[in-house]
């Protein structure tokens, strides 16, 4: 049998224990499969709350473990009454496991391995119900994703080229704003929406400021977290108000094809290095692959990852070797990125089937608005 | 001269990178403290916004270490690149870091501690912007609080017992959906917060669910967390529409003597158990401290704790000890819980000072509206 599995942390540090026990934890606590059972110990104030998930677990507390003293308020402690009460003496543990948690297990005659693979492969096969719920956050992030574009779209170009709505210049904090509102009336967590034109979009993370110009390339890439069920959806769109110039009209249609390129290639059974040696060979082919030693120009980043209960999860679409699985949910979001003066990046969240893929809530492309 | 701090993270998982950098990392990065300088290893598409923070860091890339291959991709190469170029050979981590990094810097000849003490104490003592920033999401939870109680202020008892507001039943979901939608105008997570009523107020983080009843303690707590900088908030009050058991009026009433015995305790110098002792003496008295074995009935949590970058950091507030220092932000929250019955909390956050402490914000304190 395959040793026991242990997680100590908060479900935001650990969203596996989230998965298998129902439980949400703001504070830490420690986590165990064993087989097919799975064991909690929480605070006592949590005993309530985590006996009523909807998963099958047994709770414990440090008072029901038989601690004593200070020992109810150390983690290492809880951590070693459990697996003392259960018999065990070998875990295994995932990388991020807290060393301090591991050392005093060792020094009480534990065995802890740390995990080469991952602990919880099936979070990558999405069942319908996470499916219905993923689609849930990406549906708030088209439905933020077209309010976005249609202020832009609707905007005017004033003589020094900033873009005006209702007189008022737009800018990423205004078109930041009216997507977070609107992730907001979904119960979605309006949290580090990305708005950045021109060269700011240069940095794929940068959440971008100021007034947005006519000609210049605007990233947005919204990444909504239901506050509910706490799945995400993920999502992004490049678009310029006027005309572009034709150096970006090329990134642009290069990204575009790019990402056609590796939607192709999807499909269950597929390695997801292939797909992204797919977007690598389509750049390279237009010679905008850039220089993969700097590394600050050019296609930057992997071309997809996994999402449901973290933002980024298994499967990877990179370097990394691993066959797509019907039910992964993953991104396809090739970009192009050059300093100082901008980049695109077009992203769509899609389940992987068996004859290829499909998306979870299709969202329109559209380039000069 | 101390030994280098150590975290490898995400600035979620620890906040004191985000503190000690100025860097909010989505996905983990590699910081290091040494001495007075402080260095960060990030991604390569991280690169110009992690060199754009307003503290002074080091930024490193794993390509700018010299890193090639698969070692790109690996946070324990990532450190022990750093570490390297560096010349450091011994470092002190958090109780937190992962464990498989720590091995992995083991095995390849460095020297790993545990610190047994908090690595950035100094973040406990807020400086002037920080007290702004908390006060900032203390107002957001003010406003929040005062319009959620005005709704039920407002509500009517209909003949089965329901609230209801322009007819339509009162819940923890209606009340809930108030006040996240002022903390999402005031720029704030309305994450989690607690609207929970009659028997579902006895699990202190129960958030609760369902109509409201009149006669029915309902706990209200509000924690926001400022979508910007990052800082929190956290508020709680106790409500009755209509008139509460002699019961509850007897534990409304002691909770309430118990926040301002600790309140008088409240000074820098002080010893936080000696805060936390005068509520446990105070509820004895009353004979309301509950059974400390079980944990489940009475006083079943801490005093207070501190709130800045987290919501539960240093200082505890508690049976650990420890001095209060001017400075300190710091809850102080008594409670008292019934299964099956109800609860009761009040708390508010403050600032400890040389001559004792004030209010962030204030809010009233009403109990039957």
């Amino acid at each position: 049998m395959a040793k026991p599995v242990l997680m100590v942390g908060t479900t935001d540090s650990f969203p596996s224990i989230e998965y298998a026990s129902g439980f949400r934890a703001p504070d830490p606590v420690v986590f165990l499969k064993s087989g097919t059972e799975n064991f909690l110990v929480v605070p006592q104030m949590e005993f309530g709350r985590a006996s009523r998930t909807e998963k099958t677990v047994t709770v414990f507390t440090p008072e029901t473990l038989g601690l004593e003293g200070t020992a109810r308020g150390r983690l290492g402690d809880w951590t070693f009454g459990l697996l003392r009460k259960l018999g065990i003496k070998t875990v295994q543990v995932p990388v991020l496991f807290p060393h301090g948690v591991a050392k005093y297990l060792e020094k009480r005659g534990m065995h802890v391995f740390i995990a080469k693979h991952d602990l919880f492969p099936e979070r990558a096969v999405k069942s319908s119900d996470e499916l219905r719920k993923i689609m849930e956050s990406q549906q708030a992030a088209v439905i933020a994703m077209r309010a976005a574009i249609a202020y832009i779209t609707a905007s005017e170009i004033d003589s020094a080229g900033y873009l005006r709505a209702r007189g008022k210049i737009v800018s990423s904090e205004s078109v930041r704003e009216i997507i977070s509102r609107i992730l907001f009336e979904h119960n979605c967590m309006p949290k580090d929406v990305i708005v950045a034109g021109g060269a700011q979009a240069a940095d794929p993370h940068e959440m971008g400021s100021g007034p947005l110009y006519a000609g210049e390339t605007i990233v947005i890439d919204i990444f909504p977290k239901n506050l509910s069920h706490g799945y995400w959806g993920d999502l992004t769109r490049t678009v310029v108000k006027g005309a572009a110039s034709s150096f970006m009209k090329r990134i642009y249609h290069a990204v575009k094809a790019a990402q056609q390129v590796a939607l192709s290639r999807v499909k269950a059974g597929v390695n997801g290095s292939t797909v992204h040696r797919s977007v690598i060979n389509a750049f390279r082919r237009r010679k905008l692959l850039g220089n993969h030693e700097d590394r600050s120009t050019g296609f930057i980043h992997s071309t997809g990852h996994g999402v449901g209960l973290s933002i980024h999860e298994a499967p990877s679409v990179s370097t990394a070797e691993g066959r797509l699985k019907a039910g992964n949910v993953i991104t396809i979001e090739p970009g192009l990125y050059y300093p100082g003066i901008g980049g695109v990046r077009i992203e769509d969240t899609i389940v992987v089937t068996n004859s290829g893929w499909r998306y979870l809530v299709p969202c329109e492309k559209k380039f000069e608005i």
